[in-house]
C-alpha cells in the first residue's frame, strides 16, 4: 500500500473547485487538491472572517470568501465540508447559482439525512454524489489539515440511483487523485455501517470521560495521572469537534440507537459474567476480539507498532 | 520530562533480582534492570519452557530457570510479573526459599486481591512492597517487551502500613532508576483508581469489538475496512492479554462493578438526549470532556500529535 502521495496529476479533475467550510477536512482537501493538480482553481469559502483570512494567510486557495452564492459561482464541482446540520442552509445558499452540469458532494458522517437536506435544493442539470471519506483526526480548523489525511483511507459514495454516471466517475477520480480507496453503498447501508464504526466508539468514548470527570472518590488529577492504563486511548477521540459530532448524533439517530441497544445489551451480559465470577466467558470473550484487530493491521487500517507506535521502541532508548 | 533513561547506576539497587513471569512486563524490566545496572545479577523464571528457552535466547538474564524455589533463592529482590490470578501460587512455591531480608514485590494492575493472596505466604523478616507500574502495550510475551516501557510513567505502591522504611525506599529506587515516577497509595484506593484509568476503558473496549464482531447487516469485513473511524482505537486494547485481563476483572469485581454502574447510568442519559433531539446537552457533554485531554498531554502522559501521531504529517507527504 502506498504511503506517499504520488505525482501531481498532467491534467485536473476538475477546472474550479469550491470548498465549503475550511476546517480540518475543507483544508486537508484544499492542500490535496494543489498538491496532487486534482484542481486548476481552488475557491474556499467559510462563513467566518477569522478563518478566512487564516486560509489566506496559509495559501490554501486561489479564491477566499465568505459569500457562498459568489464562492461557488463557476465551479465544476462545490464540496460541502461543514458539520451535517448545517448542510440543508449551505445548499438553499448556494442553489441559485451553480453551474448547469456541476458536480455537488460532501463529506458529511451521515448520508441519509444529508441526502433529504441536499436534494430538494439540487436544479435539474446539476448533479449530486454524496461522499464521506473516512480519515480524521481529533483537531479542528483550518491549521489542523494536511495533505495525505485521506491517503490509504476509504471514502464512500452514495450516489441517488440513476445518478449521471460522468459525475460519479468524476468524483471517484478526485477522491482517488487524494489518495483514497472509494466504495459506493446506500445512504442507509452507510448510516448502519459507519454508526458501528465510529459513531458509537465516539459516543462511549465521550461518556467514560465524561463518567471519570465525575467521580468524587477518585480526582480529575488521578484520572489523568494514572490515565496510560487505557483511559487516554478514550479520551483522544473524546477531545473531537463538539458541534461536529452533536450533528451526528442528532442526524443518524436510528442506526446510533440501534447499535446502543446492542452494545448495551452484550455489556451486560459481560457485566454478570463479572458478578457471578465466570471466568471461562470472559477469557473466551477477550480471546475473540483479538482476530479483529490483527485484520484491520493486515489491510493497512492501523500501524502494528505496539501503543499505536506512540513509544518507538528504538529511538527513546 | 525526560525522553531517554540515563546512564547506568553506579551501584545497582539490588544484589540479586529474581523475576518471576517473563511477557511483556518482566522482559522489559529485565531488559532495564540490565542497561540501568539496577541490578548486579538478574534471574528469570518461568513456568514455560519455551519462554525460558527464549529468554536464553534473548541474553535477558544471568541465569533462566523454570524453578521458583530453585529461582528465588538468594534474591534480594523478587518481582511477581505474573496474571493476578496466579499470584497466590506462585507466592507458595517461594515461600521455603525466601532469604531473611529479601524484598517481595509484584507488578499486578489488582492491589486488594494480590496483598489477600500473597500476604499469607510472606515469611516474617521478608518485606511485602506490592507494585503496579501503569504502562503497557497491547503485545504479549518475551519478545515484546523493550527497556523504555516505563519511563515517564507512573508506578504506583501499596505497601501494608508499618512496612519496613527501607524496603520502601529501595523499590521505589528501583522503579525510578526504570525511568519511572512512584506514588503511595492505599489497595483499595489503587483498585477504585485503576478501575476507572483501566479496568473500564479495557472492559468497554472488549464489549464494543464483539458487539461488532455479531452484526447481521454489517459484515465484519465492512467494520474492518472502515475501522478508521474511530474504530480501530478501541482494537488495540481489546488485543491485550485475554488471561491477564480474565483474572483483573475477576479480582476487582467491586470497584469495576460500580464504575460499570455509573457508565451505564450516564450512557443511559446520553441515549435519552439522542432519542429526543437534545442537541444542547449533547454538545455540553462533548465540550467538557475536551479539557481531560489537554491535561493528560500537558503532563505527558499522551502524545500531542493529532492522530496519536500514526500518521506523520510531514514523513508520509
Amino acid at each position: 500500500m502506498p504511503d506517499r502521495l504520488g505525482p501531481p496529476l498532467t491534467t485536473p479533475v476538475f477546472d474550479r473547485l469550491a470548498l465549503i467550510g475550511m476546517g480540518l477536512i475543507g483544508s486537508s482537501l484544499a492542500r490535496v487538491a494543489r498538491q496532487k493538480n486534482l484542481a486548476r482553481h481552488i475557491v474556499a469559502i467559510d462563513a467566518s472572517e477569522e478563518v478566512c483570512a487564516r486560509v489566506s494567510e496559509l495559501k490554501l486557495a486561489d479564491t477566499v470568501t465568505s459569500n457562498i452564492a459568489e464562492g461557488v459561482r463557476d465551479a465544476d464541482c462545490v464540496i460541502l465540508c461543514v458539520p451535517v446540520g448545517a448542510c440543508g442552509s449551505v445548499a438553499e445558499a448556494m442553489q441559485a447559482s451553480l453551474k448547469p452540469g456541476a458536480i455537488i458532494s460532501d463529506v458529511g458522517s451521515v448520508k441519509g439525512s444529508i441526502v433529504a437536506q441536499v436534494a430538494p435544493f439540487i436544479p435539474e442539470g446539476v448533479h449530486f454524489v454524496p461522499a464521506h471519506p473516512v480519515a480524521g483526526t481529533e483537531q479542528s480548523g483550518p491549521d489542523a489539515g494536511f495533505p495525505t489525511l485521506f491517503l490509504n483511507r476509504w471514502c464512500i459514495l452514495t450516489p441517488p440511483e440513476g445518478q449521471d454516471a460522468e459525475a460519479i466517475a468524476k468524483t471517484r477520480a478526485f477522491w482517488e487523485g487524494a489518495g483514497s480507496m472509494v466504495e459506493e453503498m446506500s445512504p442507509a447501508h452507510h448510516d448502519l455501517v459507519l454508526a458501528i464504526t465510529s459513531h458509537l466508539p465516539h459516543l462511549i468514548a465521550y461518556n467514560i470521560v465524561g463518567t471519570a470527570a465525575d467521580l468524587e472518590a477518585v480526582t480529575q488529577s488521578e484520572v489523568i495521572k494514572f490515565s496510560a492504563g487505557g483511559f487516554r486511548d478514550f479520551t483522544r477521540i473524546a477531545a473531537s469537534d463538539p458541534t461536529m459530532w452533536r450533528d451526528v448524533f442528532l442526524n443518524n439517530k436510528d442506526a446510533v440507537l440501534e447499535m446502543l441497544g446492542r452494545f448495551t445489551e452484550d455489556l451486560s451480559s459481560l457485566q454478570r459474567a463479572i458478578r457471578y465470577g465466570d471466568g471461562e466467558a470472559l477469557f473466551n470473550h477477550f480471546t475473540r476480539t483479538r482476530a479483529i484487530r490483527r485484520s484491520i493491521i493486515e489491510i493497512g487500517q492501523d500501524s502494528a507498532a505496539p501503543d499505536f507506535g506512540r513509544q518507538p521502541k528504538n529511538s527513546a532508548q
